[in-house]
């Protein structure tokens, strides 16, 4: 690990946040958010990086806010840009997303309409239900070339703020699923050699979505990447080489920020407690563009993979079958314009105790999915530029954030399983923290 | 700590289990369960005890059953008796509480009817809507007498039983608050010295419940005592000192059964991602015998005060006030005789994020009472016992059991704070584990 | 009935609306909407008179909007003036109670603050929990004084905004409740007489609250009164002596807005089924100015009692005890300041069918009193008004508007028997507003 | 109409039920009920013939009990047979449907295994998801030959049981839907003619379902046929032709037991008070074979038909835009297996009141569909047999039960259009009782 003065020195330049899909939802109430907090006119609730605390002993007493243990880039330091594959500003977008009030969206509209916009790389095949009008089509001849210019478009973003360092964080739309089990689609992620053939070969290819070009891309340039999204990203074996080769810091993915984040809070208790689960049913209302997308069958299965996978890794159906053998866990999302982004769910639960007697647990969470997953891209943008400036762990893989995703990034090679557990996972991002401010391992 | 070898040689012998209100819903739901297990009947679902594990190395691989890990008595060689303020038989009483089947109980009618109950203490001014008939009344001069005769029945029950130990469990209605921070009622509970004047001077007490006296009882005959319910029970500074200086474990109070468990596993969660709350309101109907002396203020009082402690403890208001300083909690609990002993919760949470925005959360728990409360019931009397038999910390207070209770006792003198948090609860009950089981911290 | 030609020809003149609690969140949400209404920001949702339709014919078919069929005041023609013991503008008030948004208050600032308030009536004895500082305290020597002051006002309002009508509606807190029942308190209200002699004769007396003085004074005045709160208002024996004797149209009492309103909706949908019911348990939260005054138990208790009448009045326990006659009802009431005036009612209600098998709803309403409310008033308003025009069934009791009460007023010497099944109402209703029509009785 | 004289004289023979899916949850639920009623083991819960009351005089006084006022035949009249594609005996199937406990079902084992099962018309195409062993396969050559094999068995059945009358009524698996409106299909049931021809030509038809066949051959043999599920059954031109033409009752289509029955009420409530609707979610999960067979899209195409008419019928867009006109509603049905024949639904719905502010309400109904069909079923049997007796409106659709029904049946050529509202059907069905009581029309 780097020393933490070197890294604290660099703290004085900006820090470029670099957004795919930067007029969503997500994008702009994170970014009117970071203004707006700037401003005085709101707090970063959700946020630890902002809020939270550690101890400085180990008995937990005296605890100090986490952004006084680590220098880590503040709120004012950072800097908005990304690609986007409709044309509309940043303000625009956000008043259309109907996430944040006009009388806030008002306080920082210069801002928001400020924000560089590249054009977004879009095939139809991967987001059947968007027609883009802002994109890359008819520019480049190979994939390869599609990655060489939003390689170019990251070196001249920061040339033109000032932003000495960068981190891509991908919160687009779904992308269709793709089967990497197949042979025939796996192959082209099967090492860096193999996917840069295949980027060079192809114009367009079944198994190569945009998220992996804008991932390969910002990789190349050193730029950490975390995906907020089920799409593929870095999640392949090709890419983790790569990041692992240029020890540049990658993490996903998929934003845990409603139903997801609540499931893996109380399966854990539920398992705390020896008590069986027969059942588990999920059900989402959604009316904002997430919610179209995830109507067709081949995004919706993207989401679906990454939420049911929380449910066996916690419970250990394979350790406790008499408990978890016989669970029947079941995921629907449903398109409902009324809700707009105010995203809801409901869950039933059955559960069984003594001598199998069955009880139900019924939850209903009216959530909002950008005011959830905002903070969270902070989080990530900030604690990746940190492990980055830190080569925590040497780059790559960045496991310690688990906390932040539906279906963590763990290393290729290791028999390594993703972990779910809320507070597993909180004590890993804890112990992490601690030992980059130099804390000893428990408090 | 005694040795492993030592403590399980003992285990051949018989465990006796004294539950205070032998003939209620728990303590039926949870001797008849026993049976049933013993004969095939049903599962121990809900027992740590009986279906947990731990690992054996620290990265958490080869998980072996705490059962094969620790000097456990095993369900066989325990053996059941206690008191309880109405006469009828424990066959009988399962039947009326409506918890299990007709047919489980039925399968196990011969031992619920042998079950020894000797008359309950009973006093009017603590469970004012109850009138016993199977009591002590006038049998005793003074409280101390009254204890003498529970001490006896305490040793004429190993007698007949053959039990070489015993642990015992208080498993009855909730007393009437008493108000220890007011001069007049506390002073009688500052030392055992105070205490025991107070028993000898005394026919009755308005600060001294029947709870107290069986637990004094249970210290003086080297008895560890948990106490499952709100009332005082071992709760104060004298008990406390007497079960240090005569080496016996003591837990407690009030089991974590139904709402309070949830509650305490999804604060944590909420304050995990840094989430505000501004209002948390829990209401319960419940239809069984607990209800109904719940509908008595002063009653209702005991519990209210150990269901509302959690919220606070967790979320600490004082280091985090932007998030949880203007938190209003409130908790109800109605009489709603169609639901018998099937109790439901209904919880609004009112949480806010990014910038603000509000957000809510339903959760509705159809539980079951007593099939919660019985595994932990078995947990405690064998964790009690294991910790009576090594010495555990030397008697006394046994913290780690936390886990099990609403309203978790700590020492007296320090600066200990009970710990609330369901998943730092249970960190500390599998660190005791592991040292009891001799394993390294981890895993 | 006059002729409606007649009716019709005064329809050109003002319409007073004078409320009782101006200044209270329904009575602003009320005024401020028709403000917007008529400047086309805004619909009368929720209002029958505005967009309410019937049939011409008996088949149903060709359907006119009752505003066409009917000779009522239009919104154009309302003018708003009342009492409150807050002495703060009717702007400010609705600013406070946080029910309409900011952008809404801020288009009709101006008529809001316009609005005349005259000084409450304010007795601490029926409502506790506030403190008025706006009130007629220490202006009259008896009660009878008090009601000349209000008469006096009514005049003045008339005079001065060029009302040719008025109608009275009480929208303000809910006083204590008053033992009718108690020969002590009743007497008073037994006849005109006595309770005039009372008025006289005390300053202040424990059965006369506010809500009768006004009522009073509106019906000497020859001005219909309608009663939104559980308060006593007209709802007596000498008031409605006298309604009939003046020829004065009252109704009442208690809004049916909320929770009552769908329990009036669904009982009558499982008795319609012959199913059983065992319970129903409601709970509500709520932060307004109406929660607060309802934590006092005296004003609790009459809120209570017009929200538990409905069921046994649909349910008819006499006539079908077997599914009926073990019904267990329960309302609570909880004070929950997060949720400001969006108050929610959870409600759990245990059904049973075939053979007895139990099946249980849940219902959540997230729901708005003063948005309910507030097209009530409309309503009543006009439909009070019209019933005077037209001296429909001569004045008195207008039991054909039992639909917008929870606790319907019938006349005092029948066997009559409140209607509470709100399609029952709602056929009431519709035939009344048929014969005034002059339609034939069904479509 | 016939005299009630001669209808009553009949009363004393047998009347045959004939159920198709005779060993389906709902059909041995309706069985074993009546066996356990008729022995004193349980109540007809949820049945208006057996429980129902009716007023003699217009004031809605002096009510007096339907069974008194009808010549209905009684339950110790009934005897039951039928057909199914699982051979199976019927208390076999009950126990396995897991509706009845098994104390419950083992009082009636004799009488439920002796019913009679006949061979069922089974065809692959229409229920993809069931293995028949019980079926006709391959002992016809056409389906007019099919038609009549079931014409012998319900002649077979009526003299081994000495039954003088029957009602066939269908509680099978729902059946893939079929379009009517397109040409190809439709054309075979444009008239008796048409569809007889079909049936002659064709050994198998994609439009010509098991059920319409069922209903083909009770309309030919003279016995009523009420159709409790989504399939065809006699929803055809053709056969309403047929069942006019021999003056044979039918009615249909869809008991609605469950959410669509409480829909039925919530939404004419809601339409009431004219408040505005911009959503409604319903969600069900269900484990019984009927959830399985759900699945299939074309079966669940059916069932979704019938579940979604019911809002627009009700609340009527056309008239009330403004209130309706942007309504989104969406049903949804989810297999799940833990839950079994314990339906449960979920509905959020999204209102709107005064100046268009938003409410919620959110319905869990925890229902038992089988427990909520079996009374249906009973009074359908009996109403059916008393209108074939009076000839009630010359035979044909009756109307007047649309009460018990999602989509209910309306005559051909008419303008009619289908009553959803759960109150005016009641009204219906209350006036066509009255008239047949010889009762004056309201009361």
């Amino acid at each position: 690990m780097r020393r933490n003065e070197e890294a604290r020195k660099e703290g004085g330049e900006k820090l470029g946040v670099l957004l795919v899909g930067v007029g969503g939802a997500v994008a702009t109430t994170f970014m009117a958010g970071v203004e707006l907090i700037r401003r005085g006119f709101g707090r970063p609730v959700g946020s630890l990086s902002q809020l939270g605390r550690l101890a400085l002993s180990p008995d937990g007493e005296d605890r100090r806010s986490i952004k006084e243990l680590l220098p880590l880039a503040s709120m004012e330091e950072l800097v908005f840009g990304g690609w986007d594959i409709f044309g509309e500003d940043c303000y625009e977008a956000a008043v259309g997303a109907g996430v944040l009030s006009k009388e806030h969206l008002g306080l920082v509209r210069d801002a928001l309409r400020e924000v560089e916009i590249f054009e977004g790389v879009f095939e139809r095949r991967f987001v059947s239900s968007l027609e883009g009008d802002h994109t890359k089509e008819g520019q480049y001849e190979s994939l390869f070339e599609a990655a060489s210019l939003v390689r170019e478009e990251i070196r001249a973003f920061k040339r033109k703020s000032g932003a000495g360092r960068a981190v891509m964080i991908n919160c687009a739309s779904t992308e269709a699923h793709i089967e990497l089990e197949e042979e025939r689609w796996g192959r082209v992620h099967r090492s860096v050699e193999d996917f840069e053939r295949a980027l060079k070969e192809n114009k367009s290819h079944p198994a190569i979505p945009p998220s992996a070009l804008y991932a390969y891309a910002a990789i190349e340039e050193g730029v950490p990447y975390a995906n907020g999204t089920p799409s593929l990203g870095a999640h392949s074996a090709a890419l983790k080489e790569l990041a692992e080769h240029r020890g540049v810091a990658i993490s996903g993915k998929d934003f845990k920020s409603g139903q997801t984040f609540i499931k893996s809070a109380l399966a854990p208790a539920i398992k705390a407690r020896m008590l069986g689960m027969e059942g588990w049913f999920s059900t989402n209302i959604l009316g904002n563009r997430d919610g179209l997308v995830l109507e067709a069958p081949q995004n919706f299965k993207s989401k679906e993979l990454t939420k049911r996978s929380v449910l066996d890794a916690i419970l250990e159906p394979e350790l406790y079958p008499e408990l978890y053998g016989e669970l029947y866990h079941r995921v629907e999302i449903n398109y409902y314009p009324p809700r707009g982004d105010a995203k809801e769910g409901w869950d039933n639960i059955d559960i069984f105790g003594w001598l199998g007697y069955p009880m139900q647990i019924k939850l209903n969470f009216l959530c909002r999915d950008s005011i959830l997953a905002a903070p969270i891209v902070l989080d990530l943008a900030l604690f990746m530029d940190l492990a980055q400036r830190l080569s925590y762990g040497g780059g790559g893989v960045q496991r310690w954030l688990s906390f932040y995703y539906k279906s963590p990034m763990v290393g290729e090679e290791a028999r390594e399983r993703p972990e779910h557990d809320l507070f597993a996972q909180l004590l890993m991002l804890r112990g992490a923290l601690r030992e980059m401010a130099g804390l000893s391992s428990a408090g």
